[in-house]
């Protein structure tokens, strides 16, 4: 089970309500208590696991775990005397089973002592501040935050109600929705790469006047950077996420529920579309558009605007049928054996 | 026009000092003023705008802006009522038109109550020294710098005039010279990738006994990480720009006005000559030598040495135009259609 | 020499100690007294240098070092006037010569007035905690170890003995075997990239129950980022190393003595047997196994499992011999000559 030091559970729970969380259905005694979360291979009788991938079926069958979520197909498989959590979700129906285990704790309200808090900021009821984070001038967070140790707030800025920025995060010249997550490290805002070269060889720095726009529910992964927009807005849509090591640059906008795996890079002024998934290292030059639902490979190199829906993988990057023949033609070259 | 929470303006300005910060010429009322800047397709006019790409030409002919500068080719098709600032320069021009308008603010002069400094370090005349700031035994930083919020600055490190450490960057083992901008989270001077393999399995550290040094004007991304030399120094020539989470590593030294996009990594003991630009999230091996002006395209993979004023792509890289055709060839064969 | 404000030295040593700590044979006077180390082309009748690489032999008949370390078959190269240190392990020798004239400063014990500890941590004896440090309640750190400048310990984290966590680093959910190294800005065991979408387009985040298990002698360089499991561990086997930006994704494991170079990334429960090397910017996906001695080249994109001591380069990677012969092809296309 998840180590208590770090996950307090807040067990036991009845299988009636476990099943509701989950949206599943089940036949057996509701009143039954659990007692956590495990994976199938070493849950035991008061843990709840899941399967939503039949690469595990096997240890679906050879389970000790007290009841599994799964979808229909998967419920005469589970072992006798384990209960079958059934739903057509059972990835979704775990999370929730596992937030009700170990709910996120709530922010402790209040301003650590040694926060530095601007006499004009503004800051929502329920907000915790922790030790050495340093809100700016005219600053306002939302309630029910948590803004965690060393964490420092511009000037200006402004946060939605429940978001939390996690330790050492850096955010300016930003407006923040509601539910806005910032991993330790991310670095929001700052001046994006424009310069100007001059005729004796140097640089003259554009100055960058815009800002970034985070919608409700983004989150945005550990030493992640986005750059404010150098006169329109960085705009990232509601629920996107950013993994870690993402660098985005000044003047892209996306649209909603748009992915970026860790260390991929979308260069400034390219705009994504709606549910958008960008595979890791995958990397976009600027001023693209990619339509709704694409898909951009691991570590493609995408030169040219993407249609919606759909997939392209290389670098150049090409649709992924073609993409797949290149290669095979490629690993025949090197195997020696003409194309 | 830019958000005045982030953006104060110092406007407004007479159209003839517009010009002159721009070096522009322009026919017209020197007296006429203007607010502020804006792109194209949102300004009024009271603000000035800017065209440097072909591209937007449409949008200059609809632009509802006061004064656009622009080179003398465009000059005709701007509005009725609106003022061509003639430049052969338009983003240079724009870039100090908008500094004009929104100047960078000098640093507040003082030490935050809250920073520890060193009782030998030795802070110039005109410095800003932030929130929870750390600045090391002997470090010296020179007059009129700004090092904002949580900034840690090593034991002896050495700082010179003007420059501007931004939240929660880290410097040690360094040597920055003047107008050096280390963006938030930067990492500089710290122990390089060396260790000696032992006969046992184990790696032992080579100690990193150089430093880093940064030329004059020479600006750093956010998260961007510059490790130190390993027995002699990493070196940045003067007013070299890199981009966000880049890496240099030990002993790399790079001439003056070098290019490093966002995600680029530099091997160890590469060098760059004067005026070579590093694509995004492009890659060099060690003990290379790139010559002037050279510039690596986006994603390549750098094995060998780079002559001056040669563009590579690819990984392997090649020069551009073979990449290209070696692309041709690969994308009819992934199209089913022979060489 | 090294630049004594940042590299105190500790001698002069004895030419029979340096030779001991080289693990090397001499012909000399044994109490012939060296100042430090510095490499062939600048050092001094004072100072001891190496050669590990026949790259280097002229100038290693240049030097003007007092002593060289090198391997037998250069011995009779080295200058007149200069001693020959020999053995099989020149890098390795070296490495433990350069630790001799600068010992790494041992910790300073005791707790910065302005760390906030919370109660019922426990640091053990002669560790030292530098300014603006915050060590979570239930926190447990081992005895000599070195907590830096802002650095961030959460709640119930355990960290062994002679553990370097250096500026700016986080760790959360993670348990710290011996001599484990944090380089500036390293992330260790925030929330992974984990969420189930729902049906109508938003992502529930999956709680992410697991922890990073770190063993001895492990390092982690600048600002990269290790996620916590999800549900089991994330877990870095003893001795193995990590360059800067690299990124650990949920659950994956390595073996001992492994090497992941500069912004390299490993998706999600991909597994690495012992003494696997990953190159630099390369990119693993998810739930692979790597087999031990595997080599991954600089850029490769590996999609499929590596069998144990296989080289692999290319994106998707293949057999490095087979990558070569694919590139030697292509550049013949590049070239305008058929296959």
């Amino acid at each position: 089970m998840a180590d208590p030091r770090f996950f307090p559970a807040s067990g036991p729970h009845r299988l009636a309500d476990i099943a509701r969380a989950a949206g599943a259905s089940f036949e057996g005694d509701g009143e039954r208590r659990f007692a956590g979360v495990a994976p199938l291979q070493s849950a035991g009788p008061e843990e709840v696991s899941f399967l939503d991938n039949r690469r595990y079926a096997e240890a679906l069958r050879a389970t000790g775990a007290g009841a599994v979520i799964c979808a229909q197909a998967f419920a005469e498989q589970v072992p006798a005397g384990c209960v079958a959590l059934v739903t057509a979700q059972p990835y979704l129906g775990f999370a929730r089973v596992a937030a009700l285990f170990h709910p996120r704790p709530a922010p402790v309200p209040g301003i650590h002592p040694t926060a530095v808090v601007a006499a004009d900021a503004v800051i929502g009821e329920g907000t915790e501040i922790g030790p050495y984070a340093v809100v700016g001038a005219g600053a306002r967070i939302g309630a029910g935050c948590l803004v965690e140790a060393q964490v420092t707030i511009g000037a200006g800025v402004e946060i939605g109600d429940h978001c939390r920025l996690l330790a050492h995060c850096s955010v300016s010249h930003a407006i923040l929705g509601s539910h806005v997550v910032l991993h330790p490290g991310a670095r929001i805002g700052q001046e994006g790469f424009g310069f100007a070269p001059t005729p004796d060889g140097r640089f003259e720095t554009m100055p960058q006047l815009g800002r970034v726009l985070l919608g409700d529910h983004v989150e945005v992964g550990a030493n992640s950077c986005i750059d404010r927009g150098s006169q329109g807005d960085t705009v990232i849509g509601p629920g996107s996420r950013l993994d870690n090591l993402v660098q985005i640059g000044h003047n892209v906008r996306t649209g909603r529920g748009c992915i970026v795996v860790g260390q991929a890079g979308i260069s400034g002024s390219t705009v994504l579309e709606d549910y958008v998934t960008v595979a890791a290292q995958a990397g976009l030059t600027g001023h693209l558009r990619i339509g709704a639902q694409a898909r951009i490979g691991a570590q493609a190199g995408v030169m040219n605007d993407v249609p919606a829906k759909t997939d392209v993988m290389g670098s150049p990057s090409m649709p992924v049928r073609e993409f797949w023949r290149a290669m095979a033609k490629l690993k025949k070259l090197g195997a020696g054996r003409e194309g």
